[in-house]
């Protein structure tokens, strides 16, 4: 086997190439996963657009992707060499496993996370990539490798569901209804939600929520979900507007969590909240999720195939980076192997 | 005895007169106390000058008071006679038991709660209220009458103290050193805080709250409480600045509470709450707070009698009302038996 | 309308009669529910076939049956009149909503509690049943009486699975597959549990269990469960032997709910219980779970109408009370009505 | 510096001596740490009479001691080296930090873990340990070695105190007033227990635990803890029939931790846990606990000085094993520098 292998790159804002570069050398609990499927994300397009996020700048030429999976191809000198060959979906950060956070099981809270597509740490546009070995979790058979890479997003909709205590009989209200509000109405579902009200002001997207997990959908331009009373409201919008009156829906004691990314600080109905006594949260990441996701996949009780609306090779990340413009784009897919 | 009683009217924004009304009725299953003393809240000041608090608007003739104590003198016919003489700690508030929120022992949130000195209900300015009688609680000999009826506010510090989960060795974060701060600082500590910081503008708050509870005080014009990381922030200032700043203060899978009232919407830094996961939430009074109130008291871990610094009679509560604008004021109790 | 009323009674040990009675007279929060379909519990089989369970003793006629629907013919003083009409699923119990255990929501545990059925409070083998207006809950047209009335085992399961924190993922062990072990399996599922293994030494009830919730069935007599290494163990057998070999199938950090009636003590695996750190509580009744199961029932999460083997008139109450014995009963029901 | 230094063995059964070996080396990232003060544990004098506990039979000779404090000398190349010179407090423990307990906080039921002094893991009755850096805890000036080895023995009691739920109010028994149940009782004091019972047969132990914080302690020969419906029991008596009255002192919904070790089975009052829907469960050591002990300690909540009855040189280990038996013996140590 050759040692070196192709990765497609952020040279800069605007700018991507495929460059030749070294296999990744393992530590003795690591894996090589040969890369199958990678899903494009929202914050590799805004790296792609902007050349950061936040505090976070891509000062250095960096790989995107961090929705992944593909098969194990060698192993470190502590990991069970029968598991070269298995397909594999991957969590892709490496927490420090020794601080408090990590010691507590919040290990998505370690100060000292490193996680994929992150400057400076790169990610999965490539041909392989490394891992701790458990970060690399086993997949059935008959679960497609783009399945595999969307159990990323998936686990931030288990995270949210485990978060908003969403459980049989609950009502759950969504706002925006792309991928993650989508995965989240399926999530929602399958942790027993009887009612899953989703809100997007595009008429295709509250269609394709309605066929894929949401029992309602509202145009938020027309219709109000103030009073609305729901367990559980999550934002997958990010937008302002949304999360006000989305809070505004929830009722006595119910639960909050701002997934979707808007801006630093936001005016939010604090007097309803007290009032009614709502927990409000966020999700970062996600902790223990992927044997869940997986098992969710498999069984059938969500369905991440559907959302894959196009896929693109390796040479054509830059093209996957701008596919999400396409009118009816869901759900965008780099296969490195192809 | 007599029929009648003397009760102190909030006629109109501003008005005050005592009257001579009808003793309450007693339904089966409440008592009649004499009261003994009553806590002159923010609350009673706020209909007092304004004539209404939000949607509640005094249109007739209210009792203002929720803060008491007194000794039962009579009881329904439901409850144990025996009763009669006992000196107890009142929780002023009456939910319905029927409703979802009552069965879930959120009661507090029960949507048809009647809470005394909230219009229409009246409250304990008076010579005698009833109340149902397992929401009048027997108090120790030791424990004076003044402290009894603060055992009021100090439920709403104990119920934010559990919702914050606050426990030994929390490290905690309190905004404003009024009666409710000071409360909370001492309850931060009798449930295990190690550490107790309290910001205020005003000298002499910041240093009565060093004396009773809080193990630091800080101006928050000069210092900046940002990154101290705390596990849990307690606002009981209701000024936009501290809550925002606050929660900046707050560290991973931290607890925000809401105990001051201040603007019906605030500006909240969205991105800091979910990149720490924190919880961020309100208290709506309290529910099932009085046994661990007065056990607080009786024990000395609290200590609420040092709070009270005016006490006046029936005839004057106009001027209780007004005695929070004096110096060096911190809690006012009406006595209006005496 | 006449004032009398049918109703089955157990006169004692052994001896069932119907006699004429007045129709229950309304307090104002109560409403009136003409009995449809009641199922025949275990415990009222104990009491015909015993004259006791443990401490309550038949020390006089007593009227059995607390699993029950019906239709709402009249409401109290205090109770929405539109309400009449209603087809309503009845939650047999009685707190006295004014302890500590009921302000803390958890009124299956108050001591003042009056339960259908247990002496001396009668049950729904009648014409007639009241009840107070918010534990007669609406049921929608399509669920049956049956189902409807069989909400009530049900609840018993939601209440095992909501304390044993059965979730998305979850691996569940139940012993015994008699009506609660069938319904606990359908409850698991519906709760997202991957894996729903349930015991019995009769190999029709394994074959009915796995038609209706389970995927996979135990002979405990020829397959060991011990290391199966499952989050929650619900035992709905009362049996020791199955108490003792579930409890050794759960894994770390896991729960064990005793729901059977066995033995007033048992022999348990306590080092097992201590080096994995398990829960071991039981249930008792429930609180709370009527719009739960209403909302499983009709969703078809959960299907109640498949249990019922055998249904009887009220003249036949003897007869329902030992159609148990018959080869493939699962569930008797008496139809008062009928 | 030597690189060898000197070990207290147990060579097997009732057989101890001192051998000169090497100095650990260290990983990456452990450091090294010369042992002040070692508590001596009942499971280290179980293994010197036994030769074994349950599984764990001492097959080759095995440094007993696992409640440690020292001063780090060494730091492990990854380990900021500034940290040399640091009292601290030891987590004997070393768990794999890659499992699925270890990811979701509860790395102490890893399946992977190490223990000191548990065969074949050596222990702390030795000159030098090492021990991984997160574990390794820093304490202030004012607490002596010996509190701080006793932090380990805290830890379990802090474990069980928040396992159990023990807060401002609660009501707690406790059975067996050896070193365990005396720290037992001042931790639920400090976690707010209102009234902590202690039962023992022996009198100076039961004077003892009242001066250091038990509120009640009773002769379980001639006094009935049955019915006084606490809400925690903590056994650390491992006795069975103090088990069994110890449960049914708990009332509803509490919580029973079972601490001590005692028979494998053991039989329990289940009509009592069902009816009262009590959690009965164990510790197994404890996890995330040093942080809370170092502060109980240095704030003067807990005092563990006082449990010191005997001090022993590194030559004198077996007079150390052995002086458990004298009267008045509470908490022996070991100092391997003296």
């Amino acid at each position: 086997m050759s040692n070196t292998m192709r990765a497609s790159y952020l040279l800069k804002q605007g700018e991507v190439a495929v460059k030749e570069i070294s296999i990744p050398e393992l530590a003795a609990d690591e894996v090589l996963v040969k890369v199958a499927a990678v899903g494009v994300c929202g914050s590799d397009v805004h790296y792609y657009q902007h050349g950061k996020i936040g505090p976070y700048i891509v000062e250095q030429p960096l790989i995107l992707g961090h929705e992944l999976s593909g098969t194990i191809t060698a192993v470190g000198s502590a990991v069970d060499a029968s598991r070269v060959g298995q397909r594999v979906a991957v969590e892709p950060q490496r927490p420090c496993r020794d601080c408090e956070q990590c010691n507590a099981g919040r290990y998505n809270l370690c100060p000292n996370i490193e996680f994929y597509a992150t400057p400076p740490i790169d990610g999965a546009f490539a041909e392989f990539v490394k891992i701790q070995s458990d970060f690399a979790f086993e997949i059935p058979d008959h679960v497609s490798f783009e399945a595999a890479a969307l159990v990323e997003p998936l686990s931030v909709c288990i995270w949210a569901a485990r978060r908003a205590e969403i459980t049989t009989g609950s009502r759950v209200l969504i706002a925006g209804a792309g991928p993650i509000g989508v995965i989240m109405a399926q999530v929602a579902s399958a942790f027993g939600a009887s009612e899953v009200i989703i809100t997007d002001i595009a008429e295709d997207r509250r269609d394709f929520a309605l066929k894929h997990g949401a029992t309602r959908a509202m145009d938020p331009r027309t219709e109000n979900v103030e009073g609305l009373a729901v367990n559980a409201f999550v934002d997958a919008s990010g937008v302002a507007q949304a999360v006000y009156s989305g809070i505004k829906a929830v009722g006595p004691a119910g639960h909050v969590l701002l997934v979707g990314l808007g801006t630093e600080d936001m005016n939010l109905p604090v007097s309803h909240i007290q009032n009614n006594e709502i927990w409000v949260t966020g999700v970062f990441r996600y902790a223990n999720t992927w044997p869940t996701g997986i098992e969710l996949v498999a069984s059938g009780k969500v369905n991440l195939d559907v959302l894959v609306t196009h896929k693109f090779g390796l040479d054509d990340v830059e093209s996957a980076l701008n596919a999400g413009k396409q009118p009816g784009s869901m759900k965008v897919i780099v296969n490195p192997g192809s």
